[in-house]
């Protein structure tokens, strides 16, 4: 089970884009160069947090991608779920159905012991990345080093 | 994101092989045929079961599959990582290394930001799941359907 190259892109590139002014657009090209990562594909992520909010895609001269909301609001859980889709990792089949006693009627996504334990564990990640914001990290990296903002901020200009 | 489907199938398969009688094997064919299951392909998560020690395969007449230890020891972690394998779903690729200020000799998987929130989130994943064992579901299924140990036993005999 492994989670889409495209996660660990799209969270640096929201850190990157909060220590930018409000307001500036960078381009899909500036935010790939930072890290050498290919443009075409870091752009389909970026689109991908546009459509959940997350970025705000402008076109034009001065066009790119900033911010849509304030990166306290802006949960790891959000950017994940933007890249990933909202479905569990763990998809029940429903294999009661046609093991002893099974019933067609019956949801067993719902009600199968096994899929609720489960989506139990499931839901303790979905809380955890729930309970980290982009500011989170940002302020962890800031601590961390000081240069990190003035520094991402000369690349991305 | 998706989780194998032996995941679904190999958490039930220990569920029904902690209903069979101590020291019973039951052929793969048999332990797919409950459910429906194609038998090579459940034989693959059944062998990776065993070689993690959560199940015992023997061969001859009276040969198959049964548990490898107590129920109670069995986590759910344990099935899961059976058949996924122990990497984590976020893959940290150090994307930093390439960023600014970004250092060959420093290992980003152990000290960038994001990487540890998300493992952080991975690990309140792998704990509720080591919560869980096989024994604590087999329970819940039983209270909630008494005949479902004696029914599978049948189909299983």
């Amino acid at each position: 089970m492994k989670m889409s190259e495209g996660v660990e892109w799209a969270l640096h590139t929201c850190v990157n884009l909060s220590w930018t002014d409000p307001g500036d657009a960078v381009p899909a090209a500036r935010l790939a160069e930072v890290f050498s990562l290919p443009t075409a594909y870091l752009s389909k992520h970026l689109q991908a947090l546009a459509r959940a909010g997350i970025l705000i895609s402008t076109t034009g001269p001065r066009g790119g991608f900033r911010l849509g909301r304030d990166p306290a609001s802006i949960t790891l859980l959000d950017v994940v779920t933007a890249i990933e889709g909202p479905e569990d990792a763990f998809r029940c089949r429903q294999i009661l159905k046609d093991g002893p006693g099974g019933r067609p009627d019956v949801d067993y996504r719902r009600t199968c012991t096994i899929s609720q334990a489960m989506r139990k564990a499931e839901l303790a990640w979905r809380t955890a990345l729930a309970e980290q914001t982009i500011a989170d990290v940002r302020r962890t990296v800031e601590q961390r080093d000081p240069t990190a903002p003035e520094a991402t901020r000369e690349r991305l200009r």
